[in-house]
């Protein structure tokens, strides 16, 4: 049986579960694929750091030039992370004509069309399921199971930490600042966070995800990114009353034009989404893309997005691939990349329309609605329903509005003009209405 | 760029399908693909038969043969259903050389191996994504995406018809008869409805997955099947109260055993799952799967099961890959079927240990509890929880057990020893308890 030759770089959690998953499971992944996969080098930062399975001492370097530049290695593995030597270690491993295969969404995010090109100059392929969602086959689905579709909209719970501090607030009621501090403790959530709760992370996945679906490279800049700070333990508990529930989206909607067909929506920001309906039901740290294509329909994918095992099963399914277009000599079978749409453009959130919930923290008194209505009326803004949540007495009531389709742009500005009423007490809270229909 | 040219035979609801999302997405897919799908000869019952789409006249005919024997065609596609004729028509094309595309559950089920020797035989390949769960892409996950895992467990919700029905029966809190006969008014079920009712379309399915899941082919005649006719409203309610759902699954466990690694579960039955699982809010007519890998963990696809568009997709998505295989000549790239596990085995279901809900009708007075606690107890099956449902009074009354691990054919003796008790006044109602734990 043919052998294709792995390198590795990266050691650490994820580089081990990829290890450690081959060991397991190489048998019979020779057998399911006609070839075997062998580990020949694996550069790591030491040789005894601490990791969760062991790695074969003889198989590492802490040179990862010695990965690069073996000619014997046919597939480099890069889980380095991050847009700085890791783009270097990508770029030589393609210069040397050797396929990559990456779990770096950072890396293709901000650099994929660089390393597209120089895959391609090189006769190379590079493979970056892992990229985004873990261990969910959301890039093989979106490109090759849904090939025959046109992508109207995409929704995609992607970041395994928010959704574990989204559900803890939403099922105990707790506060964002408590659930996160445990979530740091139990090793749910980074120190510091700002990657996963400012949303970064999501977008680097969302531009991916946007990217492939519509045919034009998305740069993580154009993403409008919101992230969970704002979401508190009274709009949790005011939405889930009304029958919603708040998850982060990546969100990949084609916008309606009569002019050009690849103009989309890409955003991430904390929305309401119906609690009946399946996404809502992701909690804890999974991950789910919704995808809705023109032929097949809805549908979602679900899943671990992280840790080292589903990672390491997306990484290892690259490698497959990798390994079936070496034995079969088709390194580019299914490219990085392509650029299908010549006109691709993300139209700036301002322009995008919503639908809204907004809390407003106003003095309970006569025409305070009558006033603030006649701002949202002003700017032509429809409210669909008004609670005025029962049992909060004193100076300061919450005031709930579910506010019709706006633009981004206007919404904003009349905030703007009702936050200066003398009679709103605190800054208001906007979030997103995706009804998911 | 490089034309595949398709034959088709069946060009009734799915197959014009086929014909309109290559005519809407067409240009689309060559993009991505870098080849042209083209359309030479659909082969039709009847030029004018009804049909939701269009087909063109031109591409017509009523002889499946002139499909098969088409020189320049590539790639037959086979939309014709059921083991009789349509298996002589995949035989005819794969030994032509051409590869096959097919949406035909009962046929793959039933007669796979015998077609996989006929594709290796002539160097075709023979694609099913279709048969499974319509558009999701489930085949591709389970042999692509997760090539690296071994599959301790699989749960499937993949008759559209019976999701349907039980969801009403759960919302509604109506009878089966009276949800049956409106879906069969509203078409989302058969008259008659026994192949989905009975569970036969879900066994095919699960016969497919499990084939796939564990490397040797599972006959469906070894796939114990009950439907889902003996779900009442009743049950409904009541399971709803103890936090369960009733779905019918098609379940495929890998059965722990010292001695071979190859010893699964492959049932079909309605169980009751956790409500606050993701698989239990699959609703309407919805199917999904949740797919354990023991690398990727806990994940699930989503979707629609049947229909024109949904299947249509997953057909093209073959057709892609057949198109490629051409494109490379790599016909054989992913083989329609690799059986890797030599010893491989379903384990009946009377061996198998499952979780139980029973509810027996019993007359209302004192001893009756102790005298069946004492049948369960002399075949050493353990009950873990006694409910007696308020609100309920007169001669008889429901009398609901939950029952701890045992095997099926422990638990069905025991039954029918309680049966024939003479204050029990209807056949007990058995339903397993699936944890998803």
């Amino acid at each position: 049986m043919q052998q294709v030759n792995l390198g590795m770089i990266g050691g650490g959690t994820v580089g081990s579960g990829v290890f450690h998953a081959l060991s397991q499971n190489g048998d019979l992944m020779a057998a399911r694929l006609g070839v075997k996969l062998a580990f020949r080098k694996i550069a790591v930062k030491a040789f005894d750091e601490p990791r969760p399975y062991p790695i074969a001492r003889a198989l590492m370097t802490t040179d990862w030039q010695e990965v690069v530049n073996d000619p014997q290695i046919h597939v480099v593995i890069e889980l380095v992370g991050g847009t700085g030597i890791a783009k270097t270690m990508v770029l030589a491993a393609l210069a040397q004509g050797k396929t990559v295969v990456t779990a770096n969404k950072a890396l293709i995010s901000a650099c994929g069309p660089e390393l597209f090109v120089a895959a391609a100059k090189s006769g190379a392929n590079l493979y970056y399921e892992a990229s985004v969602c873990g261990g969910i086959p959301i890039i093989k689905s979106l490109r090759e199971g849904f090939v025959a579709n046109q992508f109207p909209a995409m929704y995609g719970i992607v970041n395994g930490t928010c959704n574990y501090i989204l559900t803890r607030m939403k099922l105990e009621g707790a506060d964002f600042a408590a659930v996160l501090a445990d979530a740091q403790k139990q090793g749910y959530a980074e120190t510091p966070p700002d990657l996963d709760i400012d949303g970064i992370d999501a977008q680097h996945k969302t531009g991916i995800l946007a990217s492939l679906a519509h045919g034009f490279w998305v740069d993580h800049h154009q993403i409008h990114t919101e992230g969970i700070r704002e979401v508190s333990k009274i709009d949790m508990q005011f939405v889930e009353k009304l029958g919603y529930t708040i998850k982060l989206l990546g969100i990949v909607k084609k916008v309606e034009s009569g002019k050009q067909k690849a103009e989309i929506q890409a955003s991430v920001y904390p929305a309401l989404i119906p609690s009946t309906h399946v996404l809502a039901n992701v909690n804890q740290v999974f991950n789910a893309v919704f995808v809705r294509g023109d032929v097949v329909g809805d549908t979602l994918f679900y899943g671990r997005g992280a840790g080292k095992d589903a990672t390491a099963s997306a990484v290892l399914s690259d490698v497959a691939d990798a390994a079936l277009d070496l034995k079969n000599g088709t390194k580019s079978r299914v490219q990085p990349f392509v650029a299908h749409a010549k006109n691709g453009r993300v139209v700036p959130l301002d322009e995008i329309v919503s639908q809204y919930y907004v809390r407003f923290t106003v003095v309970d008194k006569p025409g305070v609605l009558a006033k603030i209505a006649a701002i949202f009326g002003a700017a032509k803004i429809g409210i669909s329903s008004v609670i005025q949540p029962e049992g909060h007495e004193g100076e300061s009531v919450p005031l709930i509005l579910m506010i019709h389709d706006a633009p981004n742009a206007v919404m904003r500005k009349a905030l703007a003009k009702i936050a200066k009423l003398p009679f709103v007490k605190a800054k208001p809270v906007m979030f997103r209405v995706e009804p998911l229909n």
